[in-house]
């Protein structure tokens, strides 16, 4: 992407480039049939869970004024535009953490002015709203998204590693308080008595580790020995909701003795109970706000902004790594520009607005990267079965596997390289053939294990389409509907799982392998290098390794410090962007051109192709 | 062994073979210094908790007539003797379950006679005692344990996992049994209340199955790839008896509101608290017992007899399985001899009798031969980096290594075969060196990776001594004193330790390992035969793999349904004797000969050498 300043040029391009590929969006999606439910489900579950256990966290903090209900109709109303109109599919929204603290100070600031005052929050946001849409509006039209660029791993990863730190920091909270009395509750129940107190906590911890620990597992079920491919795959692809319903069941194993208060769950008011509508006419309460609170609502409007810009982009960015092989275009001066519109929508409807989150973001992309390993599997695995029928030798088998991956690959007018996965795919093969030395003999099970080889040669590929994407948004849409059935789940299964998807969104962040690669003992290093590694293991002497590592790891724990400041910690972003200075013109001081270029490639930096010998300089 | 049934032949034989290698089982287990107590803590632990529990189940059905004390003190009592004069020193002996239920039963039917009763209830188990050291003499002399050949791997594998799901059960009872009011107990203190009986129940599972993950892991710690080698070695060494001072420090943090008895912790009286000793005058009790029950105990002791012979004999033939390649012979007829000195013993000093356990005795073999591989490859280690700095070639290389290997070999006169190991060495190595083309230069870390290559070049062999059986045993008789520590211990931890030992007996169990292979995916069979696998997976049908070993799962559930019927329950070893009929007349009519060498290889049957193909026929 060029890095341009000229008004409207970046949303242009995006645009352009997006609507090439916009009908395949939609046939891509319906082509892959029921499969798609997987990653939709994964991601309904990833989007709904935090959004419905923020929207507890709003009700506490605004005395009532906002609830689940609301953050779960902002994050399908836009998730579902976003995913019709939007640029991005990849890219998931919802209401994240810092919105609801900035709802939490906003309020506190309304409720005690006597012009303002708690009725007035709603209808004040809205001019929030609408002065951080303007911002968000100048930003995208003068191409401020062009620098994102400038933002390397370095700063993508940091963030993407603060996030987890605070999902994991919210379940141990909440596991904490599953041990003290909930403050809104009345002390008085029986299940406030110190001694149930003491056999909920616990009861939290089992369920919350239960889910954590067969979650985790239930993820990697295809590689499992055991029991038949049909579980096996279901596991996979729907283990993690299908737990969280094991779990719920086995919350209400307890019966007899154990007050009905026990384990706690959740706590939303029904979208249809009296109240629950009252607060979805801001707009005409809007002309009523003092005009010096209109002015003044442009200072928390730029926090906003410069947090959605930030947050917006970068989980655009971790969505679209390079690892993941996209074939198709990015758009983010165009998506915040629409980031824009649902400002003003949300902010008009007087609920809290949504903005790109992570991890589900990246999460989504890899789901799909699954997701057509699968598809592209179970054809080439048909294709290679039929052949070897067909007394094919190994020529004609790459060939025909090879006409079928092609007949797979999207046919886009931009795409510039050849497919790479292609190459790929052919030399793995043509390896595999001279190493047996059959290569024009009949093939066999014994020569190409179609199970077990196809495996090897598949390259990542992700199915870049906008049908999960919608769905996802529809399903946690239904949620609001389905309101009664989600309050049966245990808030300790909630906990379980903020710390499933903290645990989830490390693998592939190449900040946290370098971690472990520190402490890996140095006898041990040459598992690593055994293992599928980045290339910068090899390249980089330990000593700059650790060093980049323990620079990053420092910043890291001070933006955490910050976050626990009150107000100020939600401007934690700034600090994160503080690195692209920081990367641009510090580091190379500290270290060698060719070394950060492996750590942390730059586009703004010449690639100086120099091989390195492995060398590990202790 | 040969089958020789001529009195006093077998112990002789046993005796002479041993009696050559007496002094180097002291010697060796001198020599491997302070890395000998990572074995015998480990065995310490797996001997100690089970045989407190089993007390603890003694004293409720005995009404405190035996307790934990008197458990302790036979285990660890029987265990110094044996390690000392006994035959084969990798057999742990133990009071067991077995035992328990027979002087339960025994209890039960004195306590109601006038003229015998709870007074002189030791007293006449002292005759039984008596009876049963007769049978066992009788049995020891005339040769009985000669077949123990036609014990097959049928019957032993299926005895250790009886035991395994035996633990099993335990495990899970007494994790029920957490939520519940214990019988002995007054119902009116508070932590017996339905809430505080909830919350105990709770942290019951947290700790049992804190317990049951972390031990499991930490047996895994040397191959982790985080940490520093001396905290991986420690982990794995002592991590089981680590983790369980852990989540018994863990088991005290509740404090404030949590009554003093949550969670549950282990009861046992002090063995000098008042009535501690009461018991310990057995025989001058011995001759006021009625005639008629002094001739009448010889109908319990002949089915004690049969019990102990089988289960001694088992449990020494687990702890010296062939895949252990272990240098020293075998001694079943002596150690059955010393048996019954040992059973009469315990019967005048009116504590319950110990016999061979499963699966502390093969859990003690494996252990050292974990310990025999550190201590080869460390010496082989330090040996090759040496012949490196010397800048040797490969096959000065291989030389110091061999010579090194060869100073660690026992010097055994009766020694028959030349050390498999040491061929095995030679062949990787030369096989290493002719791969890499590098037969005559310098070996550097590229060609030779000390770490890595040398684990896969050491053969399985055991450090056979007796120093670790006597230690553990000693530790054993010091849990007596330190009682008061170890009613520390909650009862939790005891249930997830023995869900951990049941869980440890599996690997290496050809029968479990085949049940693993009837649920394997057929896709995924392949997996099993890359990694090391027995031979029967490749030279076996599968058809005769899932008939034989459905054959067994259905008698090892008849064995597990008979241990639940009273009184009759404690025979299931006939059950399983019963095999050795089954095995040698029955089995053969259904399975070809060379199938059957190959699943249960029996030294009466001819090998017959017949190459079979890799076939799976499914």
């Amino acid at each position: 992407m060029e890095e341009t300043f000229v008004p409207f040029r970046g949303i242009k391009n995006d645009l352009k480039a997006r609507l090439l590929c916009y009908k395949q969006d939609w046939s891509g999606g319906l082509r892959s049939g029921i499969r798609i439910l997987a990653p939709t489900t994964y991601i309904f579950f990833a989007s709904a869970i935090p959004v419905i256990s923020f929207g507890e966290q709003l009700e506490r903090n605004t005395d009532g004024t906002l609830t689940a209900v609301q953050t779960l109709v902002s994050t399908a109303l836009c998730g579902v535009i976003h995913s019709v109109v939007g640029g991005q599919p990849l890219l998931i929204l919802g209401v994240a953490e810092p919105t609801v603290l900035m709802y939490t100070f906003m309020f506190n600031f309304a409720k005690n002015r006597k012009d303002l005052g708690k009725e007035l929050f709603l209808a004040w946001a809205g001019w929030i709203c609408v002065w951080t849409a303007l911002l968000l509006f100048l930003l995208a039209i003068l191409g401020a998204c062009s620098i994102i660029n400038r933002f390397t791993r370095l700063a993508g990863e940091l963030f993407g590693l603060l996030i987890a730190m605070l999902f994991m920091q919210q379940a141990i909270c909440g596991l904490v308080d599953e041990f003290g009395i909930p403050q809104r509750e009345n002390t008085k129940k029986t299940e406030f008595l110190p001694a149930w107190r003491f056999g909920n906590g616990m009861f939290a911890l089992v369920l919350s580790f239960g889910l954590l620990l067969t979650a985790l597992q239930s993820r990697k079920a295809r590689s499992w020995r055991y029991g038949s491919g049909w579980v096996r795959g279901f596991l996979a692809d729907y283990g993690v909701p299908f737990m969280v319903l094991v779990w719920t069941a086995v919350s209400y194993i307890p019966a007899n003795d154990v007050p009905r208060g026990i384990p706690r769950r959740l706590f939303s008011p029904n979208p249809w109970s009296a109240g629950g509508y009252s607060n979805w006419t801001v707009v005409k309460d809007m002309l009523n706000v003092p005009p010096i609170y209109i002015v003044g609502a442009f200072i928390p409007a730029t926090m906003i902004a410069v947090l959605y810009y930030f947050d917006h982009s970068v989980a655009s960015q971790l969505a679209q790594q390079k690892e993941f092989n996209l074939k198709k275009p990015s758009s983010y001066h165009y998506d915040l520009l629409l980031l824009g519109f649902l400002v003003i929508l949300c902010g008009l409807l007087g609920i809290p607005p949504s903005n790109g989150v992570i991890p589900q973001s990246p999460m989504h992309t890899k789901s799909l990267a699954t997701l057509k390993h699968q598809l592209l599997r179970n054809k080439l695995v048909s294709t290679a079965r039929n052949s070897m029928r067909k007394n094919a030798n190994l020529s004609q088998l790459y060939q025909s596997m090879q006409n079928a991956y092609n007949g797979m690959q999207t046919p886009l007018v931009y795409q510039t390289p050849p497919s790479l996965g292609l190459k790929e795919l052919k030399d793995s093969t043509i390896e595999q053939a001279s190493r047996c030395g059959y290569m024009d003999a009949p093939v066999d099970e014994a020569v190409f294990d179609v199970n077990k080889d196809i495996d090897d040669l598949l390259p990542v590929e992700v199915k870049e389409q906008r049908l999960s994407n919608l769905l996802q948004a529809l399903m946690v849409g239904s949620c609001v509907g389905a309101m009664p059935l989600l309050k049966m789940i245990p808030t300790s299964v909630l906990w379980g799982y903020f710390a499933f998807m903290a645990i989830e969104s490390l693998p592939g962040n190449q900040f946290w392998e370098r971690i472990l690669f520190l402490i890996t003992a140095p006898s041990r290093r040459y598992k690593v290098l055994e293992d599928y590694h980045a290339t910068f293991l090899e390249a980089v002497p330990f000593r700059a390794i650790a060093l980049f590592t323990l620079f990053q790891t420092f910043y890291l724990l001070l933006c955490f410090g910050l976050t626990w400041i009150p107000l100020a910690g939600v401007l934690f972003p700034l600090l994160i962007m503080l690195l692209v200075p920081v990367r641009q013109y510090l580091l190379p001081n500290f270290f060698k051109g060719v070394h950060l270029q492996d750590l942390d490639a730059a586009e703004y930096e010449e690639a100086i192709a120099i091989s390195h010998n492995l060398s590990f300089e202790l």
